[in-house]
């Protein structure tokens, strides 16, 4: 691939020399450099192919860095990165050290805002608006890039009722391309619908709160876009420039998918859009199929989404359940609420979401779920490390912020056939919440317990030593926690490894066990503030058990993008780390305690 | 005062008797009724007063509680509490034990919902809607009763998306009176006026959205109301009852107050409206006060409220500097987002919320704050247990949530001299977020500190005494423990109190003043679980110091409404409660090490 013109763009500065008629050779050449890159890397490939008109636009029409434009969601930022001089650094995407697959200020002055969350760019463009009137550059315009899927969230909501009723001048670009992964619902989607088909005149939803209305224009025409960006930057108000795009346009492979056209991706073959052969399950597979058993049996149970049915496992349940399945949009706090009421109503709401976006909905939770004790199950996927993905899709914070809600109880299943039998003890939980976390994983290999006590599976005890050192696993974690014990075994250590299979509240029972060793470790892949260890070590000192407990897991901060094992490996989630941090613990606690037996209280 | 009708009114079954010609003196009954009651109590005064005729219409039309009447924020109820059989437990409002100042399920079965946060009734009614039609009651309706304010909030949004694009058919009873405590703000709040005033014919928000709109009618005119409403339930899709209320409506000294027509007062004169003289200086007051000198001198100082200026403090600053004063709505993610913006435009934002609404943006926190080191600064007033308000008002989570957002900072003062300067501490950061929390209480006197030690104060310190006990004080929670203290070094127990002003993340300077105790005992009017006690124990555990620590604080539970010092009374927060935990706790250690001195490594 001769890439003539894109070896030009080095800058907004260099694009805005082209002429116009050289723009739809641009705009094949960056599609070409999109699928050749992704296609080895993997990465968001349907949206970016969706954006490239739109982003020549936006960039010849406005002046950044010092106009500021703001990329809602960020994955759709791969055109902006080409444009502002990232173009060789591609083939690093989303690997550790890397480009980033969102804005990322460090890479660039063109770049904003980090986060990944959805409907947030309207609310940081309307503060940075009014920044820059109150820092006296009130010529500077701020630029919104928000795409249907988001509006449908209610951060969005707010912040167009207050650049609406503000006296403000921020430009939204609505990149109208009908879905988020899955399709847009609800009555917005409808709207935006009847807009796009020009069966709607006059005020409509934008314009009845206060915001000027251009277009529809056809999102891959770019003289369009950029007259129609030109027109609404000539307002001294707030505007929506309507841009109508295909998600994965210009590469047939992600046009003709229809589960999310190529939304997010693996490795592919740029010539089929085939991913490699193989692979086996997933939690993710693993949970869906156990929910349609499940609901089988359980007429009451139904399940929601917020805009990711398929990503969260949901797609066989939606086929075979269409009544009782429910896609809310990209709206976690409404889908809590909702599975409130529906709880209210007599039924029981498996509320299914990436454990990352449970932070958009804290409140619901806590105010609206467990204030009311109502069976609600909450199912966390892509829990603890993510990987490539970065800071803000880790999820590493659910633990800390489900410890604190009264009533709340979370399971980690640590294999497939315990997460089967977990959400059976959810579903069928009737006085409160329930949680149950996994990752974003392929699904191991079934681990067996020795025996099960009070609710917790003993996984390991070593054989005629002491009582050392108790290890307790959460989740994922008891393979390596497993391994650690074999080889503190062979150095005279003896150890015990529990699963507590539900990790919080603490169950008393595992006091017991914790006073009846001079060490207690507890292995996690969440924040170590308020995670699994920090509640046992309360619970145990509240029970007069004085058993030292330190965590292993996460620190309490941002972790980068990079590959799921090295991140944990970098925080001492590994067999050998743990072994590592064991010894060195259980030599430091005999060294100081010559006569006294810890915790035998 | 005789209550001919209102005696008569038992039950919705009997409102129904009555003839129409008879409702307006009903109506004035309950309103005189609500003044004695709450003349006497103190309660949600205003609100209710502008719903009198709305939900007697709303008793009459539907069959509750068949039909589901939803209350969204809850503090309007009172009237459909009088009309549901509940007048004579009104001289018991919002006292321990007594009447709730919000609906509450053991109460009435014609109550459903128990939470204060607004904008979550539309949400919980599409859930009841889709619960109905699922188990068989598709003739049963689903009423939510919503004001304009809570409009603003973006669930109330992600709910109308819904509703509108799904198949339900929730009635949602729009009580427009233009305010929430303040004036509704932005584009909403202009339409409604524009549909208010009948300056706008067809499309409107609602039906852009999917729903059917039916008014606006006078709230006020009983038949007005139950003729929209019965209009609207005759369709058998979702439909909005604007409805055009006048908060305060029928007490003069209501209807005159402009600030916020008495929303929510304590005990007054019913003659005058005016509450008892005297009363010193709040908690509030003073951030107020400090905030407008700060703000003198720190131009990069502005002000963000969520619809509460007056409430939390910022009445003066408004009109000090009303450029950089944004009320942005009931709309908390927003605050948080737009500050986000603000702060990477070069200001310095104050987002003032009770401490309570922080759980409705704990993600904006954390992603678009925390994660890109901005430096906002969170006040959280009504931080602790707050009182009559119940379980959802108490401001008990902000603690246990914000430990766990890397890179922010949470002071709680003890005196308002600390306030102020711990609020300057604040703004002058500029590498991150921080919050600072104080009480719904009258400010007490200041307490001196014996000496700072890297940026914490001692305040007490036994003389000639061995070091057993470390207190560590949080913010207003200083003087018991410098009583207990006291009380403490008279038994020869040598405690040393200490405020770490800035309570999280843990100085290390107090795990280094806890490693020269034999036992640490945090004293905190917020959730144990994850809070200052829990997070010392970590670090201390991490730097291999093995004093134990103790958390004296708020369980992690739903705690009713009651007295605020009666609440902390009944969880130890009171010196002789500190005092008597730590002496048993000091016993218990003292058996169980005879010879070995704890912590001292």
């Amino acid at each position: 691939m001769t890439s003539t013109l894109l070896s030009r763009v080095t800058s907004p500065a260099r694009l805005k020399e082209l002429h116009p008629d050289q723009l739809p050779a641009l705009a094949a050449e960056i599609r070409d450099f999109l699928v050749d890159t992704v296609s080895a890397t993997g990465g968001h490939l349907g949206p970016n192919l969706g954006v490239v008109e739109l982003t020549i636009a936006l960039h010849r029409v406005f002046d950044s860095p010092a106009d500021r434009i703001v990329f809602d969601t960020g994955h759709q930022s791969y055109v902006h990165k080409v444009l502002t001089g990232r173009r060789f650094a591609f083939d690093t995407l989303r690997a550790a050290g890397g480009l980033s697959g969102y804005p990322m200020r460090v890479e660039s002055p063109h770049d904003h805002v980090e986060n990944s969350h959805a409907s947030t760019s309207l609310s940081y463009s309307d503060g940075l608006d009014k920044a820059l009137r109150l820092r006296g550059e009130p010529d500077r315009r701020v630029v919104s890039v928000i795409g249907d899927g988001a509006l449908t969230g209610g951060m969005a909501w707010e912040a167009m009722n207050n650049l609406g009723g503000g006296g403000g001048r921020v430009i939204v670009v609505l990149n109208d391309n009908g879905r988020s992964y899955d399709p847009t619902v609800g009555g917005v989607a409808e709207h935006l619908a009847a807009l796009r088909h020009g069966r709607h005149h006059g005020t409509n939803l934008f314009t009845t709160l206060g915001l000027d209305y251009v277009g529809p224009v056809d999102g891959h025409d770019i003289a369009a876009v950029e007259q129609a960006c030109r027109e609404a930057a000539t307002r001294n108000r707030p505007a929506v420039v309507h841009c109508v795009t295909e998600k994965g346009r210009g590469y047939v492979p992600a046009e003709n998918d229809r589960a999310d056209h190529m939304h997010g991706v693996g490795p592919f073959d740029p010539a089929t859009g085939r991913p490699p052969a193989g692979g086996s399950a997933t939690w993710t597979d693993s949970f869906g199929a156990a929910l349609v058993d499940i609901a089988e049996a359980h007429p009451e149970v139904v399940a929601l989404t917020a805009a990711m049915s398929h990503p969260v496992g949901l797609g066989r349940f939606a086929e075979r359940f269409p009544d009782r399945h429910f896609d809310v949009g990209i709206a976690e706090q409404h889908a809590v609420t909702s599975a409130a009421g529906l709880a209210m109503g007599g039924l029981h709401p498996v509320v299914c979401l990436y454990a990352t976006f449970l932070n958009r909905a804290v409140d619901q939770v806590m105010m609206d779920v467990a204030l009311h004790r109502l069976p609600v199950t909450f199912v966390l996927d892509r829990a603890g490390i993510t990987g490539p993905d970065g800071a803000s899709h880790h999820g590493m914070w659910d633990l800390a912020l489900l410890g604190a809600v009264p009533g709340m109880r979370v399971a980690a299943p640590r294999d497939t056939v315990e997460l089967a039998a977990l959400l059976g003890e959810a579903v069928r939980t009737t006085d409160g919440p329930t949680a149950l976390r996994f990752p974003k994983a392929k699904a191991g290999p079934a681990i067996a317990a020795l025996n099960r006590m009070d609710g917790l599976d003993i996984l390991y005890r070593s054989r005629s030593r002491p009582l050392d050192v108790l290890l307790v696993s959460t989740g994922v974690l008891a393979g390596p926690a497993i391994q650690a014990a074999e080889s503190l075994s062979d150095n005279d250590i003896g150890v015990t490894v529990v699963d507590p299979r539900w990790l919080l509240p603490v169950n008393p029972t595992l006091v017991h066990l914790a006073s009846r060793h001079r060490l207690v470790i507890s292995v996690e892949d969440g924040v170590r503030t308020g995670g699994v260890g920090a509640a046992l070590a309360q619970a145990c000192t509240d029970a007069q058990v004085w058993t030292p407990v330190r965590s292993i897991g996460l620190p309490r901060s941002f972790l980068s993008h990079g590959d799921r094992s090295a991140i944990l490996a970098d925080h001492g989630l590994t067999a050998a780390a743990i072994a590592d941090t064991t010894l060195t613990l259980q030599r430091g606690l005999a060294a100081r305690q010559p006569t006294e037996r810890e915790g035998t209280r």
